[in-house]
């Protein structure tokens, strides 16, 4: 059994209740939107149409429960730890497993999440700051507007992590090779030239500390589509709750375009 | 007859006498460095420990006059319109031809030129600034130590490009392709961290502005083999005269990894 089957299995069990960071190395883990079919077409084209912030690695049938090819005995409806629900907009319920929302004309969005490029991040020996820190990565709402699409506009969210600038030279590197999870940073440097006024007081997640000599990095972040979402007020959403990423069977290193 | 081809017969002529900056694009331009035999060995050593200011394109066999693959027909004694001739580490002539100063035991090294990754650029649409300034770009000795080689020894020279910030990433990812052209940058935003004390003192080429909002941006340059070269003081030397480069019929797409 794979290292991500046995973690959905513990998941759908109960057993995995945690957030899902470092488990199954190796494997993508993604962010989840499900959405009504009324609502899916213009979510798509407000995906396509920003792919650095919603890079869509798989969008299901319509009812249909699972990703084909990120897992064959995937279940949209019971594999991640803690799911939100929203109705106009507003969060009604955070629970860990949706099968009693469902509905026949739900549509589900795999989007890319950071964590596959951060594993190789961490991989080449590069220190990313939250990760050694044990902390959540600061996200900031930027001045950079999204490409709306139907009801779907607003900010582009970034994420930021702090190196060296040879570091940051070679995280460009890394990140360009997998432009399905963010792919290359969108900023480097000069915070408030993206409209970010103070670095320790992120908009999601955790402040940490850019050291002397360190250059901040800005890349697209995959909390821009629930925010451009919960800001839209759909009738009905379901995603995860942050940070309880659905866990696949795809290798992060298959990824990789080069 | 190869662009190329052209401009290198017209120098040989006579009838090219200027630098070689945009002379035949699309091919390669490259430095020059023309030492006798005893002391080739130590400087292809450096060239291998140095790959990124010291990229070598091709090494002649002893006495040879052409670089195989790169013209059929390139002389190296007639083909760049201007020479140095060192002894001793002084320069004792500068010369449209090195025909009566050769010997038979001198070695060519041709070492890729930073041209070759400008085009790719400026095909991109940025702006290079010192090239839509006409104007040289900036050099400086760093406090980067190369790594020796017998009587080769010296700090990285760098050349200084400013880009704003996206830009700057998009500049990383094109040069990343031209690993035998410099490749990627050294070293991006305070020039301080690298010995550089004032960007508008550059120590070889011109100053150029750093706009507002711009992030210097720094690459390893092919002026190092010649600072330490000529700080050894090796007994015979030829090397092309800053800015004369030996275009060559090799294409500068065909450099591209990816």
């Amino acid at each position: 059994m794979l290292a991500s089957q046995q973690v959905r299995q513990n998941i759908r069990q109960g057993i995995f209740t945690q957030p899902t960071a470092g488990a199954a190395p190796g494997f993508v883990q993604a962010n989840l939107v499900v959405l009504p079919k009324s609502l899916a077409a213009d979510f798509m084209l407000f995906c396509q149409r920003n792919p650095k912030p919603c890079p869509l690695l798989s969008i299901s049938d319509p009812g249909s429960t699972f990703f084909p090819g990120y897992g064959d005995d995937l279940d949209i409806r019971t594999d991640i730890p803690r799911y939100r629900v929203w109705r106009n907009g507003e969060l009604i319920d955070e629970v860990s497993n949706v099968t009693t929302y469902w509905r026949d004309d739900l549509i589900s969005f795999a989007i890319g999440c950071s964590f596959s490029f951060e594993e190789a991040l961490v991989a080449e020996g590069l220190d990313v700051r939250h990760i050694s820190c044990a902390s959540n990565v600061p996200m900031y709402r930027s001045n950079i507007s999204t490409q709306s699409a139907g009801p779907f506009h607003g900010p582009l969210v970034v994420s930021m992590r702090p190196f060296k600038p040879a570091d940051a030279i070679r995280a460009i590197q890394l990140t360009s090779k997998f432009p399905s999870v963010h792919g290359a940073p969108v900023h480097i440097g000069d915070a408030s030239q993206i409209g970010i006024s103070d670095l320790s007081k992120p908009d999601f997640g955790e402040p940490v500390e850019v050291r002397a000599g360190e250059l901040p990095v800005f890349w697209a972040c995959g909390v821009t589509p629930q925010a451009v979402l919960m800001a839209s007020k759909p009738e009905f959403c379901i995603t995860h709750a942050p940070g309880y990423m659905l866990v696949t069977d795809k290798l992060n290193a298959h990824l990789a375009i080069i």
